[in-house]
C-alpha cells in the first residue's frame, strides 16, 4: 500500500534515524535562469545520499524474528553504504554482494558500516544468485535497492520533508536511476504538494527511463557511459507504475552539460554533489534555456540526490 | 571605538547586505575529535568569503560625499571581490589595485561585480603607493582589507552571529592572516561570549601572529610557502593591540596537516572550503591529539572563513 498515510507513517518511523537535511538557495543560480530554486540537500544525508531513507524503512518494517536474521542486497553503489549504516543503527546483521570490480574505497565505506561483503562476478545474474544463496542459507531478507515499496516509500520522504518547508513549489526535478527516488518523490509530491509537478533528470547515455515512458514498457539501457554512476541502473516493476502515471517530463543531459552543472554549484554554492546530482541540475538549466517561459518566475525544488564523489578523480 | 554597542550597531547596518551564513556540525568530526563542533559557514556568504562585512561596514560609515567619490583598495585575494560587490550593492565606484601576477580568474571575480582594476608591481611599496595614487586623483577613501577599524569590527560580526546561535561556546577556532578577522571575532567572544575563548591558527610556513604574541610587537613572515593563500599577509598597528589582549593562544599547523583536514571536511561534510579554512580546522584537530584533555566534551565553534578555490589546482 502506497497511500497518503502510509508515507506520512512511513516518515515518523525513520525520523530518529536520518537527518531532515537543509534547503539551500541560491541568489546567483537564480537570477541566471530566472526562477526560485530550492535544493534538498540530500549530500548532507548520513552515508552521503538519500538511500539510507529507504534502507532504514524497509527494516523498521520486518518483524523481529525477521530482524534477527538480517538483510542482504546486491549494490556497488550508495545502497550498499545505506543499507550498512542503518543496519548497523538498528542493531542488525547487513549481508552485502559486492561485484569484485567495486572501487576499493566503496568496499572500505560498507566496512566501516559493519556490512558484510560477499563479491561475485560483475553481472546482474551473478549478483542476484548469490543474494538469493545468502538469503536462503541465512534466512537474512532481501531488500532491492530501488524496486521495493518500503524503499520507494522512504526515499519519498526527502520530497516529503522539501514540501514541508516549501509547500507552493511548482516542479521538483529529481534524476532517475532505478526509478526508487523519483517513484517516492512522486508519490510525496501527489500527496503533500499543491500541483506540484514531478520533473525527471537522466543522462543521454543511460535514458532508459525516458524510453520507457515512450514505449510504455521498461526498457533497458543501451549505453551507460556516464559519468553519472549512480544512474545506470535500470527500472523496476514496483516503480515504473508509479513514475508512468505520476511523471509527464523526463530532462535528459549531455556529459557536458552535467560536468558544467556540476562545477556551477561547487563554485557558487560550496557544496560538493556527485555527479547524479549534477544531472538534475543541468535538466533545470537546460529546461530554463530550451522552453524559459516553463520555469520563468516558478519555485523549483532539485533533489540533491548525493555527495559521494572520489576526490581523486573529479573530472574538472 | 570599539564598544559592545559599535559591535552590535555594526551588525544591525551590514545585516540587510549580508547573509547570516549557517552553522554546521558533524556528528562524525565530533566523534573522532570528543568534542563539539559548530561550524560558521563564511564560505557560503556573499562572495563566498567573510570579508563582504568589513567591506560593507567600511562603505556604510562614509558620507554620501565621500561615498560619491568611491572607495580604493589593494588586495590579490578575496577583499578585492569583497569590497567590488560591497561597493556595487550600495552604488559605490571601487576601484581595485592588484599586483600583475595576481591570477586571470580573481580579475574576472572583481569585473564581475563591477571593481576597477588598476594593476601594478606585486611590491607592499607598489601596491600602496599605487592605491595612494587612486585616492589623491580620484578622492575615494582607502579601505584596509584588516587593518581598519571599521573593517574589524565587521568582521567579527560572524563570530557575534555564531554566539547568539550557539551561546555557550567554550572556544572559537579562527585563523590568522592580515589578523582582521581574529581581532573582531576575538571582540565578539569578549562582548558576547560566555568565558568564550579564541584560539588562532595559523600554517607554521607563515607565523607571523604566533611570534608576534611572543615577542610582544609586530613581526614579519619570514616564509609564505604555504598553500593558505588567505594567511600570507602581517598583522597591523590596529589589529595587533586587540589580539595581543584577547588571544591567549595560536596554534601552528603543517602544510600535511592543512590538506588532511581540507579533505576530511570535503569529503565527510560535503562542504568546499579553502585551504585558509582547513588551517582552522587541522588546528582543532592537532589540539585534540596533543591536548585531549582541553577540549573534551566541550563546544568549539570554528570559523570557516571562505570556499574560494580554484578547482583545477586541487591539492588532492
Amino acid at each position: 500500500m502506497m497511500t497518503k498515510q502510509n508515507l506520512f507513517d512511513c516518515h515518523e518511523r525513520i525520523k530518529p534515524f536520518v537527518h531532515n537535511t537543509a534547503v539551500l538557495t541560491s541568489r546567483l543560480i537564480d537570477r541566471e535562469i530566472n526562477a526560485e530554486l530550492f535544493f534538498k540537500c540530500e549530500n548532507f544525508q548520513r552515508a552521503g545520499a538519500y538511500k539510507i531513507r529507504g534502507a532504514t524503512n524497509a527494516i523498521l518494517q520486518l518483524s523481529e524474528e525477521q530482524k534477527n536474521k538480517g538483510v542482504v542486497t546486491h549494490s556497488s553503489g550508495n545502497f550498499a553504504q545505506a543499507l550498512s549504516l542503518a543496519a548497523q543503527s538498528l542493531g542488525v546483521t547487513a549481508h552485502i554482494v559486492m561485484p569484485n570490480t567495486a572501487p576499493e574505497v566503496k568496499k572500505v565505506g560498507v566496512r566501516e558500516y559493519g556490512g558484510k561483503i560477499y563479491e561475485c562476478e560483475p553481472t546482474v545474474v551473478a549478483r542476484q544468485a548469490l543474494a538469493d544463496e545468502i538469503a536462503q542459507k541465512t534466512g537474512a531478507t532481501f531488500v532491492h535497492p530501488s524496486n521495493d515499496n518500503n524503499v520507494i516509500l522512504g526515499q519519498g520522504t526527502a520530497v516529503l520533508e522539501l514540501l514541508q518547508d516549501q509547500q507552493a513549489l511548482d516542479f521538483i526535478f529529481c534524476p532517475i536511476g532505478g526509478g526508487g527516488l523519483i517513484a517516492g518523490s512522486a508519490l510525496a509530491a501527489k500527496y503533500f504538494g499543491n500541483k506540484c509537478e514531478i520533473v525527471g533528470a537522466e543522462p543521454f547515455e543511460a535514458d532508459d527511463a525516458y524510453r520507457s515512458l515512450l514505449s510504455g514498457k521498461i526498457e533497458v539501457n543501451e549505453t551507460v557511459n556516464t559519468i553519472a554512476d549512480g544512474l545506470k541502473t535500470n527500472l523496476g516493476d514496483k516503480n515504473f507504475p508509479i513514475i508512468k502515471e505520476l511523471v509527464g517530463t523526463i530532462v535528459r543531459v549531455t556529459e557536458e552539460e552535467i560536468i558544467t552543472a556540476m562545477k556551477l554549484v561547487w563554485e557558487r554554492m560550496k557544496i560538493i554533489i556527485e555527479p547524479s546530482s549534477a544531472v538534475t541540475v543541468a535538466a533545470v538549466l537546460r529546461q530554463s534555456k530550451e522552453n524559459p517561459q516553463l520555469l520563468r518566475n516558478k519555485k523549483v525544488g532539485i533533489v540533491i540526490s548525493g555527495g559521494n564523489v572520489d576526490l581523486s578523480k573529479l573530472p574538472f
